[in-house]
Protein backbone atom coordinates (compact mmCIF):
# COMPACT_ATOMS: atom_id res chain seq x y z
CA UNK A 1 0.00 0.00 0.00
CA UNK A 2 1.62 3.38 -0.91
CA UNK A 3 1.51 6.55 1.45
CA UNK A 4 -1.04 8.80 1.45
CA UNK A 5 -1.62 11.58 3.58
CA UNK A 6 -3.88 11.41 6.78
CA UNK A 7 -7.54 12.78 7.07
CA UNK A 8 -9.99 12.79 9.23
CA UNK A 9 -14.34 12.69 8.23
CA UNK A 10 -15.73 14.02 11.01
CA UNK A 11 -19.43 13.12 10.59
CA UNK A 12 -21.51 14.95 12.91
CA UNK A 13 -25.56 15.42 13.55
CA UNK A 14 -28.50 13.77 15.25
CA UNK A 15 -29.46 10.38 16.20
CA UNK A 16 -30.70 8.77 13.52
CA UNK A 17 -29.60 11.18 10.52
CA UNK A 18 -27.46 8.54 9.17
CA UNK A 19 -23.75 8.87 10.18
CA UNK A 20 -23.00 5.22 10.72
CA UNK A 21 -24.94 4.19 7.81
CA UNK A 22 -22.88 6.62 5.40
CA UNK A 23 -19.70 5.95 7.35
CA UNK A 24 -20.46 2.19 6.31
CA UNK A 25 -20.72 3.36 2.37
CA UNK A 26 -17.58 5.26 2.75
CA UNK A 27 -15.06 3.35 4.91
CA UNK A 28 -14.94 0.30 2.27
CA UNK A 29 -15.22 2.89 -0.80
CA UNK A 30 -12.00 4.60 0.54
CA UNK A 31 -10.37 1.23 1.17
CA UNK A 32 -11.01 -0.07 -2.74
CA UNK A 33 -9.15 3.65 -3.08
CA UNK A 34 -5.53 1.82 -1.79
CA UNK A 35 -6.25 4.48 1.38
CA UNK A 36 -5.72 2.93 5.21
CA UNK A 37 -8.98 3.96 7.17
CA UNK A 38 -10.06 3.47 10.56
CA UNK A 39 -13.98 3.87 11.80
CA UNK A 40 -14.22 5.63 14.88
CA UNK A 41 -17.94 4.80 15.81
CA UNK A 42 -19.56 6.87 18.80
CA UNK A 43 -20.57 3.34 20.25
CA UNK A 44 -17.09 1.52 19.75
CA UNK A 45 -15.45 4.52 21.13
CA UNK A 46 -17.89 4.48 23.97
CA UNK A 47 -17.07 1.12 24.82
CA UNK A 48 -12.91 1.15 24.48
CA UNK A 49 -12.18 4.83 25.23
CA UNK A 50 -15.30 5.98 27.42
CA UNK A 51 -16.50 3.38 29.50
CA UNK A 52 -18.40 5.27 32.67
CA UNK A 53 -18.91 8.83 30.68
CA UNK A 54 -23.06 10.18 30.66
CA UNK A 55 -24.36 12.56 28.52
CA UNK A 56 -23.95 15.75 30.67
CA UNK A 57 -22.18 18.27 28.49
CA UNK A 58 -19.01 17.65 30.48
CA UNK A 59 -18.64 14.18 29.67
CA UNK A 60 -19.90 14.19 26.07
CA UNK A 61 -17.18 16.70 25.59
CA UNK A 62 -14.50 14.44 27.17
CA UNK A 63 -15.50 11.56 24.93
CA UNK A 64 -15.48 14.05 21.84
CA UNK A 65 -12.00 15.04 22.96
CA UNK A 66 -10.77 11.43 23.31
CA UNK A 67 -12.13 10.55 19.52
CA UNK A 68 -10.01 13.52 18.44
CA UNK A 69 -7.11 12.53 20.20
CA UNK A 70 -7.40 9.60 18.62
CA UNK A 71 -7.74 10.59 15.15
CA UNK A 72 -5.28 13.13 15.26
CA UNK A 73 -2.63 10.35 15.91
CA UNK A 74 -4.08 8.15 13.56
CA UNK A 75 -4.23 10.88 10.62
CA UNK A 76 -0.86 12.45 11.26
CA UNK A 77 0.28 9.16 10.16
CA UNK A 78 -1.20 8.65 6.88
CA UNK A 79 -4.59 6.63 7.78
CA UNK A 80 -7.80 8.60 6.92
CA UNK A 81 -10.08 8.75 10.13
CA UNK A 82 -13.95 8.31 9.80
CA UNK A 83 -15.41 9.68 13.12
CA UNK A 84 -19.22 9.38 13.73
CA UNK A 85 -20.31 10.50 16.86
CA UNK A 86 -23.25 12.76 17.31
CA UNK A 87 -20.54 15.47 18.60
CA UNK A 88 -23.26 18.24 19.34
CA UNK A 89 -21.21 20.96 20.76
CA UNK A 90 -19.52 23.55 18.24
CA UNK A 91 -17.18 24.62 20.62
CA UNK A 92 -15.27 21.00 20.74
CA UNK A 93 -15.87 20.22 16.98
CA UNK A 94 -13.39 23.62 16.54
CA UNK A 95 -10.76 22.09 18.72
CA UNK A 96 -10.84 18.69 16.97
CA UNK A 97 -10.39 21.04 14.17
CA UNK A 98 -8.15 23.12 15.44
CA UNK A 99 -5.97 20.05 16.54
CA UNK A 100 -5.62 18.61 13.19
CA UNK A 101 -5.80 21.61 10.91
CA UNK A 102 -5.99 20.45 7.30
CA UNK A 103 -6.25 16.76 7.94
CA UNK A 104 -9.94 17.63 9.39
CA UNK A 105 -13.35 17.67 7.16
CA UNK A 106 -16.09 18.42 8.67
CA UNK A 107 -19.46 16.45 7.30
CA UNK A 108 -22.79 17.80 8.18
CA UNK A 109 -25.15 15.00 8.42
CA UNK A 110 -28.41 16.74 7.99
CA UNK A 111 -31.64 15.99 8.85
CA UNK A 112 -34.77 17.26 10.85
CA UNK A 113 -35.58 16.06 14.67
CA UNK A 114 -38.92 15.40 13.06
CA UNK A 115 -37.60 13.07 10.53
CA UNK A 116 -34.87 11.24 13.02
CA UNK A 117 -37.69 10.65 15.79
CA UNK A 118 -39.69 9.25 12.52
CA UNK A 119 -37.08 6.54 11.26
CA UNK A 120 -36.32 6.01 14.86
CA UNK A 121 -34.57 2.95 14.14
CA UNK A 122 -33.07 2.62 17.78
CA UNK A 123 -36.30 3.25 19.74
CA UNK A 124 -34.59 6.02 21.29
CA UNK A 125 -37.14 8.83 20.36
CA UNK A 126 -39.92 6.85 21.61
CA UNK A 127 -38.34 6.95 24.71
CA UNK A 128 -36.82 10.62 24.78
CA UNK A 129 -40.11 11.59 23.96
CA UNK A 130 -41.66 10.23 26.73
CA UNK A 131 -39.25 10.97 29.19
CA UNK A 132 -37.56 7.60 29.82
CA UNK A 133 -34.39 9.29 28.52
CA UNK A 134 -32.75 12.20 29.79
CA UNK A 135 -30.51 14.79 27.82
CA UNK A 136 -30.99 13.52 24.69
CA UNK A 137 -29.28 15.54 21.84
CA UNK A 138 -32.11 17.60 19.48
CA UNK A 139 -35.07 16.65 22.36
CA UNK A 140 -33.97 17.91 25.65
CA UNK A 141 -30.08 18.46 24.89
CA UNK A 142 -28.87 21.10 22.31
CA UNK A 143 -27.41 20.29 18.83
CA UNK A 144 -25.13 22.93 17.35
CA UNK A 145 -25.56 22.75 13.92
CA UNK A 146 -21.89 23.55 11.88
CA UNK A 147 -21.37 26.88 10.42
CA UNK A 148 -18.66 26.20 8.06
CA UNK A 149 -18.87 22.42 7.55
CA UNK A 150 -17.02 21.17 4.49
CA UNK A 151 -19.51 18.87 3.40
CA UNK A 152 -23.42 18.76 3.99
CA UNK A 153 -25.41 16.15 3.11
CA UNK A 154 -29.30 16.14 3.60
CA UNK A 155 -30.34 12.39 4.51
CA UNK A 156 -34.13 14.17 3.95
CA UNK A 157 -33.52 14.23 0.54
CA UNK A 158 -30.63 12.36 -0.59
CA UNK A 159 -30.08 8.72 -0.05
CA UNK A 160 -27.17 7.36 2.03
CA UNK A 161 -25.58 6.14 -1.66
CA UNK A 162 -25.69 10.28 -2.82
CA UNK A 163 -24.62 11.38 0.36
CA UNK A 164 -21.88 8.84 0.68
CA UNK A 165 -20.53 9.57 -2.89
CA UNK A 166 -20.40 13.39 -1.73
CA UNK A 167 -17.82 12.19 0.80
CA UNK A 168 -16.07 10.07 -1.14
CA UNK A 169 -16.02 12.75 -4.17
CA UNK A 170 -14.26 15.19 -1.86
CA UNK A 171 -11.65 13.08 -0.35
CA UNK A 172 -10.58 12.11 -3.99
CA UNK A 173 -10.30 15.23 -5.05
CA UNK A 174 -8.19 16.47 -1.83
CA UNK A 175 -6.04 13.04 -1.12
CA UNK A 176 -5.63 12.57 -5.14
CA UNK A 177 -7.05 9.05 -5.09
CA UNK A 178 -9.65 7.18 -7.72
CA UNK A 179 -11.67 4.30 -8.19
CA UNK B 1 8.63 8.29 4.22
CA UNK B 2 8.24 4.27 3.00
CA UNK B 3 6.01 1.93 4.15
CA UNK B 4 6.62 -0.57 7.14
CA UNK B 5 5.12 -2.88 9.10
CA UNK B 6 4.03 -1.33 12.78
CA UNK B 7 4.28 -2.95 15.56
CA UNK B 8 3.75 -1.73 19.82
CA UNK B 9 7.07 -1.54 21.93
CA UNK B 10 5.17 -2.47 25.31
CA UNK B 11 7.40 -1.00 28.54
CA UNK B 12 6.42 -2.61 31.46
CA UNK B 13 7.96 -1.86 34.98
CA UNK B 14 8.02 -0.28 38.17
CA UNK B 15 7.35 3.41 38.61
CA UNK B 16 11.22 5.04 38.40
CA UNK B 17 12.70 2.13 36.70
CA UNK B 18 13.20 3.84 33.33
CA UNK B 19 10.66 3.42 31.05
CA UNK B 20 9.87 7.14 30.22
CA UNK B 21 13.58 7.50 30.14
CA UNK B 22 14.74 4.45 27.83
CA UNK B 23 11.70 5.20 25.15
CA UNK B 24 13.02 9.10 25.17
CA UNK B 25 16.08 7.51 23.71
CA UNK B 26 14.45 4.54 21.74
CA UNK B 27 11.63 6.76 19.70
CA UNK B 28 14.46 9.19 17.85
CA UNK B 29 16.46 6.57 17.08
CA UNK B 30 13.75 4.76 15.35
CA UNK B 31 12.36 7.85 13.37
CA UNK B 32 16.08 8.73 11.90
CA UNK B 33 15.55 4.83 10.94
CA UNK B 34 12.84 5.98 8.90
CA UNK B 35 9.97 4.75 11.35
CA UNK B 36 6.63 6.46 12.07
CA UNK B 37 6.66 6.41 15.78
CA UNK B 38 4.13 7.34 18.63
CA UNK B 39 4.72 7.47 22.11
CA UNK B 40 1.72 6.78 24.75
CA UNK B 41 3.20 7.49 27.70
CA UNK B 42 1.70 7.19 30.79
CA UNK B 43 1.09 10.38 32.00
CA UNK B 44 0.06 11.37 28.49
CA UNK B 45 -2.50 8.61 28.41
CA UNK B 46 -3.91 9.24 32.16
CA UNK B 47 -4.37 13.52 30.70
CA UNK B 48 -5.96 12.41 27.39
CA UNK B 49 -7.62 8.95 27.30
CA UNK B 50 -7.77 8.14 31.61
CA UNK B 51 -8.95 11.15 33.34
CA UNK B 52 -10.70 10.42 36.45
CA UNK B 53 -9.52 7.28 36.36
CA UNK B 54 -7.86 6.28 40.32
CA UNK B 55 -5.56 3.49 40.61
CA UNK B 56 -7.62 0.29 42.08
CA UNK B 57 -7.06 -2.70 40.03
CA UNK B 58 -10.47 -2.14 38.07
CA UNK B 59 -9.07 1.55 36.75
CA UNK B 60 -5.90 0.16 36.19
CA UNK B 61 -7.20 -2.37 33.67
CA UNK B 62 -9.18 -0.12 32.16
CA UNK B 63 -6.53 2.31 31.79
CA UNK B 64 -4.08 -0.39 30.16
CA UNK B 65 -7.42 -1.32 28.01
CA UNK B 66 -7.43 1.49 26.40
CA UNK B 67 -3.65 2.14 25.54
CA UNK B 68 -3.78 -1.14 24.24
CA UNK B 69 -6.68 0.11 22.11
CA UNK B 70 -5.05 2.92 20.72
CA UNK B 71 -1.65 0.85 20.23
CA UNK B 72 -3.27 -1.87 17.97
CA UNK B 73 -5.02 0.99 16.23
CA UNK B 74 -2.13 2.85 15.28
CA UNK B 75 0.09 -0.49 14.78
CA UNK B 76 -2.34 -2.13 12.29
CA UNK B 77 -1.73 0.85 10.24
CA UNK B 78 1.97 0.93 9.75
CA UNK B 79 2.87 2.95 13.24
CA UNK B 80 5.56 2.21 15.81
CA UNK B 81 4.29 2.49 18.88
CA UNK B 82 6.03 2.84 22.35
CA UNK B 83 3.90 2.78 25.30
CA UNK B 84 5.29 3.71 28.62
CA UNK B 85 2.79 2.81 31.53
CA UNK B 86 3.63 0.43 34.68
CA UNK B 87 0.50 -2.02 33.41
CA UNK B 88 1.63 -4.23 36.69
CA UNK B 89 -1.29 -6.83 35.94
CA UNK B 90 0.17 -9.86 33.86
CA UNK B 91 -3.42 -10.30 32.72
CA UNK B 92 -3.59 -7.38 31.32
CA UNK B 93 -0.89 -6.82 29.33
CA UNK B 94 -1.44 -11.10 28.23
CA UNK B 95 -4.91 -9.55 26.71
CA UNK B 96 -2.93 -6.90 24.88
CA UNK B 97 -0.45 -9.49 23.60
CA UNK B 98 -3.61 -11.62 22.15
CA UNK B 99 -5.06 -8.25 20.47
CA UNK B 100 -1.81 -7.11 18.85
CA UNK B 101 0.03 -10.93 18.33
CA UNK B 102 3.47 -10.50 16.17
CA UNK B 103 2.97 -6.50 16.79
CA UNK B 104 3.46 -6.96 20.55
CA UNK B 105 7.42 -6.48 22.02
CA UNK B 106 6.85 -6.72 25.62
CA UNK B 107 10.06 -5.30 27.44
CA UNK B 108 10.29 -5.83 31.09
CA UNK B 109 12.09 -2.70 32.17
CA UNK B 110 13.69 -4.33 35.59
CA UNK B 111 14.70 -2.57 38.81
CA UNK B 112 13.97 -3.73 42.49
CA UNK B 113 11.65 -1.76 44.28
CA UNK B 114 14.95 -0.13 46.20
CA UNK B 115 16.76 0.61 43.54
CA UNK B 116 13.21 2.91 42.18
CA UNK B 117 13.10 4.27 45.96
CA UNK B 118 16.90 5.51 45.98
CA UNK B 119 16.49 7.50 42.80
CA UNK B 120 12.60 8.54 43.51
CA UNK B 121 12.74 10.83 40.72
CA UNK B 122 9.18 12.36 41.24
CA UNK B 123 9.23 12.37 45.17
CA UNK B 124 6.90 9.50 44.89
CA UNK B 125 8.18 6.66 46.87
CA UNK B 126 8.50 8.45 49.90
CA UNK B 127 5.17 9.68 50.20
CA UNK B 128 4.23 6.01 49.46
CA UNK B 129 6.51 4.31 52.46
CA UNK B 130 5.05 7.05 54.76
CA UNK B 131 1.42 5.74 53.53
CA UNK B 132 0.11 9.35 51.63
CA UNK B 133 -0.48 7.65 48.41
CA UNK B 134 -2.18 4.62 48.46
CA UNK B 135 -2.37 1.96 46.05
CA UNK B 136 1.11 2.11 44.58
CA UNK B 137 2.79 -0.51 42.48
CA UNK B 138 5.91 -2.43 44.25
CA UNK B 139 4.94 -0.63 48.02
CA UNK B 140 1.32 -0.93 48.28
CA UNK B 141 0.15 -2.76 45.17
CA UNK B 142 1.40 -5.68 43.56
CA UNK B 143 3.60 -5.89 40.48
CA UNK B 144 3.41 -9.01 38.53
CA UNK B 145 6.77 -9.74 36.66
CA UNK B 146 6.64 -10.49 32.72
CA UNK B 147 6.86 -14.40 32.09
CA UNK B 148 7.87 -13.97 28.28
CA UNK B 149 8.83 -10.94 27.44
CA UNK B 150 10.99 -10.31 24.40
CA UNK B 151 12.87 -7.81 25.98
CA UNK B 152 14.52 -7.36 29.77
CA UNK B 153 16.90 -4.59 30.04
CA UNK B 154 18.44 -4.04 33.98
CA UNK B 155 18.61 -0.64 34.83
CA UNK B 156 20.39 -1.38 37.73
CA UNK B 157 23.34 -2.70 36.11
CA UNK B 158 22.76 -0.91 32.70
CA UNK B 159 22.89 2.55 31.32
CA UNK B 160 19.55 3.71 29.64
CA UNK B 161 21.68 4.46 26.43
CA UNK B 162 22.65 0.29 27.05
CA UNK B 163 19.45 -0.35 27.53
CA UNK B 164 17.88 1.37 24.74
CA UNK B 165 20.38 -0.08 22.21
CA UNK B 166 19.04 -3.36 23.16
CA UNK B 167 15.41 -2.27 21.82
CA UNK B 168 16.47 -0.61 19.04
CA UNK B 169 18.57 -3.63 18.07
CA UNK B 170 15.36 -5.59 18.72
CA UNK B 171 13.42 -3.61 16.37
CA UNK B 172 16.32 -3.52 13.55
CA UNK B 173 16.47 -7.06 13.45
CA UNK B 174 12.49 -7.96 13.68
CA UNK B 175 11.27 -4.79 10.97
CA UNK B 176 14.86 -4.50 8.97
CA UNK B 177 15.84 -1.47 8.73
CA UNK B 178 19.16 0.13 10.00
CA UNK B 179 20.36 3.36 11.12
Amino acid sequence: MSEHPGFTIWFTGLSGAGKTTISEIVAPALRERGLKIEVLDGDVVRTNLSKGLGFSKEDRDTNIRRIAFVADLLSRNGVGVITAAISPYREIRREARSTMGERFIEVYVKASVEACAERDVKGLYEKAFKGEIKEFTGVSDPYEEPEHAEIIVDTENESPEESAQKVIAFVEEKIGVTA
